[in-house]
């Protein structure tokens, strides 16, 4: 089985594992962590589960950096294979927003970047595929970024984070909402780099993501045309220990001034 | 045939439309008006005309006061029956959101109070009903708002507006955004009244909504146990001209300083 087999049988069975636990996601209590908003639900920790099982099963000699318990330090060596993943992005999302902003992300990184990727989006049935050099696809077709270069036309997407880091969010982004024509926070880092590969939105920026918010994200608005860096414009190395993240076109000129 | 029985009909008939007009959404060109962000479809425009002709029909004597042209005037007896409708809500999220926060709002008002309310988000199959003194309805499950009383636990939605009213609302969001547990923005003032209804959201801000978007999800809300007021703090009359919103689960003690 290549690696992109792996990720594709992972989201098909994903995809029928949501369709049967993830109705009636409201009803669902989450086990409380130190912050209201970063609920952990039953579902995430069998997400978790399924995805790893496979990949110790199809690839036992690979690292693996995930969210829930005992995977979450990264690998002890950043040169090898390792898979990054978020068994369930936007979990606040997933029991307490009405529109299904919440995913399933799957990469595949050597030397903290990523080559291969997948995303499923289960209620909207969107499975989101990437291959380094081959093209960034949803269902099947071929996605490219937006062609909108001017931020007086553009949509953005601002995470606010949580309480704790709430102030430093909205003095970063102030600038950026001031000019962009829509502005949208969709609490989902994963949701808001595949509209970016979609064409749907132009930039997005997140002051703490974890690298298992952006690995396979990152992989797809990258094949999609588009790009992502740090604050300060410097590339993204998924295993650097750097947290903010700005992805957009390509074609939108913008920095926080810090 | 009652208000209610019309209301559910339009909804009957626009989830079949939607059904089959709303499919590839992403591709559907929008005509420009003023701001970029407030694109009118073919779509928006088909369904305002479902639902007045059936309106005219069933009943001919009610006023009719919708966004779409040629009925953007509000009533010239404010005492009278006057139907509210927003044939599409979100317009902008139809066209360049991944997640479907869009819908339809139908409201009857009397002395711009709403007495009778229907909405449909049509991709999420959710149809919300609403009677004055009877209660709110998702689906036909009776709905109630949260109970989380503290701002420090809240999700809060704030609608940043066009361009030309950004900095505005930047202003008043700030000290909530400040307090709030969770922000998130969803572009759609519908939607996100429904939210409060389901006890999804706690509390929504908008600078300048239109009577439209708004006439069927305050009923919604006030049904479930909620409220809504302006800026001030003032009680809302649908026709008086204002326009800031505030609503919440009734438990959320916030309020701009202006």
């Amino acid at each position: 089985m290549t690696d992109s087999e792996c990720i594709k049988t992972l989201l098909d069975q994903l995809s029928i594992f949501f369709q049967k636990e993830g109705m009636d996601r409201f009803c669902i209590e989450g086990t409380d962590k130190a912050e209201a908003g970063d609920r952990v639900t039953q579902i995430d920790l069998q997400s978790q589960q399924m995805i790893i099982s496979q990949i110790k099963e199809v690839f036992p000699d690979d690292a693996i950096f995930a969210e829930e318990s005992g995977f979450d330090t990264p690998p002890s060596n950043p040169l090898s294979r390792c898979w990054i993943i978020d068994p369930l992005d936007g979990t606040y999302n997933f029991q307490r927003t009405l529109c299904p902003a919440y995913a399933v992300s799957i990469a595949l990184t050597v030397n903290g970047e990523p080559i291969a990727a997948g995303v499923l989006l289960p209620e909207l049935m969107m499975q989101f595929t990437a291959e380094k050099g081959k093209g960034a696809f949803c269902n099947g077709e071929r996605l490219s970024v937006s062609k909108i270069s001017d931020l007086g036309e553009a949509k953005v997407d601002v995470d606010f984070s949580e309480l704790s880091r709430r102030k430093e969010c909205m003095s970063v982004a102030k600038e950026l909402m001031l000019q962009a024509s829509q502005v949208r926070s969709t609490g989902s880092t994963v949701v808001a780099l595949c509209s970016i590969a979609l064409g749907l939105t132009e930039l997005f920026i997140h002051p703490c993501p974890q690298p298992w918010d952006y690995a396979a994200g990152m992989l797809l608005v990258e094949e999609a045309g588009g790009t992502l860096s740090r604050f300060n414009c410097d590339p993204i190395n998924l295993l650097d220990g750097q947290t903010e993240l700005i992805a957009s076109n390509g074609l939108i000129d913008w920095s926080p001034k810090i």
